[in-house]
């Protein structure tokens, strides 16, 4: 019996496709460094936990297709706070970041249309393409000049009929890229020009370094109806496992096609909703420690980096990932090995590589992604391990 | 700035759509009887509520994309007590049975290709087809006898080049309809001549009244690459806000394509997940004791219904629907005119126009579906207002 021809295609995800490797490592008895993917080890703040330790509801409803409304109204506060003016009725709480991606390519573009985005980028956004049927052109950034966006030029030549947006992250998962003001006002007027909608993924919003200050999409002047939010609170209160996000826009059409697509899935999970109300008034101080953290961890890991000979990267400037090209043919085959052959006493690295953050066929092949969400001595710990791994890989001329 | 087409095009839901009339009505001081949404009132049991009372984990972590370990080891048991034998790596845990429905569209089906269910139908199937770019091809079932399937060569007829799938939902939301071991036999052999996939939504498995018994599309011969099962935990343990359902198949290829679709979008809910888990040995006295109220419930309703002049309706066997066809042309409007216009003594009743659960046009725009999922004193006051609103719309000449 036959599956579906998008079943076949669709791209295993590179970061979770390693997992029965893992799985057999573990099963040996080997400890892994989980490097390969975005799960904070920040604990998740009391004021989320505490609204699970306190349920007292005698039935575990739905709640409104568009999310609670307490959440919804509390939200307007948490963007209010980033200079976002919006008011409840632009956003949509979603399944997550991931389910506000599908959303917006489902309103935004018809099967066969096409999205500009630039690579690498999130490496799902392809799941998300295939879901709804939308083709991802992609626009090559480089690690050379930090990933920042290439001139309009280069972004215009990929603008096609049927080109119907242009999807940023920001700051960029893989790349720690974060965009200036200026250059998202470039990429806005182009979204004017070519009647473009623009989407912004945004949720590593708080983890920004070097005193950089983050630029929204709705920020942006005269994009009312064109900018698409995209968020999530899984990395901002390190509750990956609650599954909460949302969409927002001040296009009202653009929500009102958003809200039928949620009514299908009748709504976002309830409880996880409430803890999220809950964490709404978390206040600066609370984002200033983590970043701290973060950035430490940051220049842990750029440092050790550095000091291993024929590696090239740069410092990321948001969110806690790092991408880096190593000296070697190929990174797949690489994490591969490095989870099934190579140990030092019994633990070793695991990392995503890179290959399925590019769209362009053979790109980032020699390239890995890093999340720095461990602490400095695990992370110096996991490095050590690497760099010896990375040399008796090459040394072992299966490169 | 336009949106997509399927963006424009996509159902409102039927259930949903009328909140704005509920929303205004509760705003002017009227109490709302409920039976237009499957949300139960009975209480979700202690043993999922005490998992989040006791949550303890410092990281609210992101899960396997395929589900807790833990939990869908522990579903086998679940299963098994169903006399469905299937293993752990037969299930895909979903965020609710949405997502399932998402999933097996997208794995079976390509863009364009067909699906035959039987309508009336659960009126997400349309957004969750536009979301996979499905066609649903319906066939229609009658009141008159029970909403049974047709005669084979009834749905042979709609079989095209197209047609990837059958999709039932057994028991049948809204019809109430179980259907019998002999009828899912012959759709079996139907599926298997013409090498299709037989989808089922079976979330209504443990209401059945009158001693009837399910019968599952995994208890079926011959069917391992066909019989593709979707589940989901909202309406077994009145927990709708937990979104945790499953995709169930002994076919590997296609469960190997649902899982990458699971892993563009990481995970189900986590704690949800854990809840979840926590119910799986609540026994048959559980149920039995549910059952006996819906049995109660349905009774009421059933008796209720007949006493109104010009009603057809037949007793429901299953689920907790039952559709009505009224003595009225437009059964939205009247829906909205017993939200905005009618009330006794400040109290009025909200339940579903049925014309959004067929697929043919036309069809269904005299009935609607009432979800019995109140307390028998509840529902005989829902249903003396409902008599009393419907006589005096008639009254009122606006049929």
């Amino acid at each position: 019996m036959k599956i579906s021809e998008r079943g076949t295609k669709i791209q295993a995800s590179p970061i979770r496709k390693l997992k029965p490797f893992a799985d057999d490592a573990v099963a040996r008895g080997i400890k892994i460094y989980h490097l390969n993917i975005g799960q904070p080890d920040i604990a998740t703040p009391p004021e989320m936990i505490n609204v699970y330790r306190g349920f007292h509801k005698k039935v575990l409803a739905y709640g409104p297709a568009q999310g609670l409304d307490d959440y919804r109204t509390n939200l307007v506060n948490y963007y209010r706070r980033q200079k976002i003016e919006i008011s409840a009725d632009d956003i949509i709480v979603t399944t997550a970041g991931s389910e506000g991606i599908i959303f917006a390519m489902l309103v935004c573009c018809n099967p066969g249309d096409e999205i500009i985005i630039p690579e690498p980028f999130y490496t799902n956004y392809n799941g998300f393409a295939t879901i709804s049927g939308v083709r991802i052109v992609p626009l090559t950034t480089h690690a050379e000049n930090g990933f920042q966006l290439p001139p309009d030029s280069d972004i215009i030549a990929r603008i096609s009929a049927r080109t119907r947006a242009i999807l940023l992250c920001n700051p960029g998962n893989p790349t720690g890229a974060v965009y200036s003001c200026t250059d998202l006002e470039r990429v806005a007027e182009i979204a004017r020009k070519n009647d473009l909608f623009l989407i912004t993924d945004e949720v590593y919003r708080e983890f920004i370094y070097d005193g950089l200050t983050h630029t929204s999409v709705m920020h942006l002047a005269h994009m009312e109806e064109r900018a698409v939010l995209v968020d999530s609170i899984s990395k901002r209160y390190s509750a990956c496992g609650a599954r909460i996000g949302c969409l927002i826009s001040r296009n009202r059409e653009l929500m009102a096609a958003a809200l039928k697509f949620a009514q299908a899935r009748l709504c976002p999970p309830t409880i996880d909703q409430m803890a999220a109300n809950a964490a709404i008034d978390i206040g600066q101080e609370y984002f200033d420690k983590i970043i701290k953290e973060y950035d430490k961890r940051r220049n842990v890991i750029y440092q050790e980096l550095q000091k291993i000979p024929g590696i090239i990267c740069v410092k990321p400037q948001g969110a806690f990932y790092i991408i880096a090209k190593l000296p070697i043919r190929d990174s797949d085959h690489f994490a591969r090995w490095m989870l099934s052959e190579f140990h030092v006493h019994n633990e070793t690295v695991m990392f995503a590589p890179a290959a399925g953050f590019y769209a362009t066929p053979g790109m980032g092949s020699d390239e890995i992604r890093l999340a720095y969400v461990l602490k400095e001595e695990s992370l110096l710990k996991a490095m050590s391990i690497f760099r010896k791994g990375l040399a008796a890989y090459i040394q072992s001329g299966q490169i």
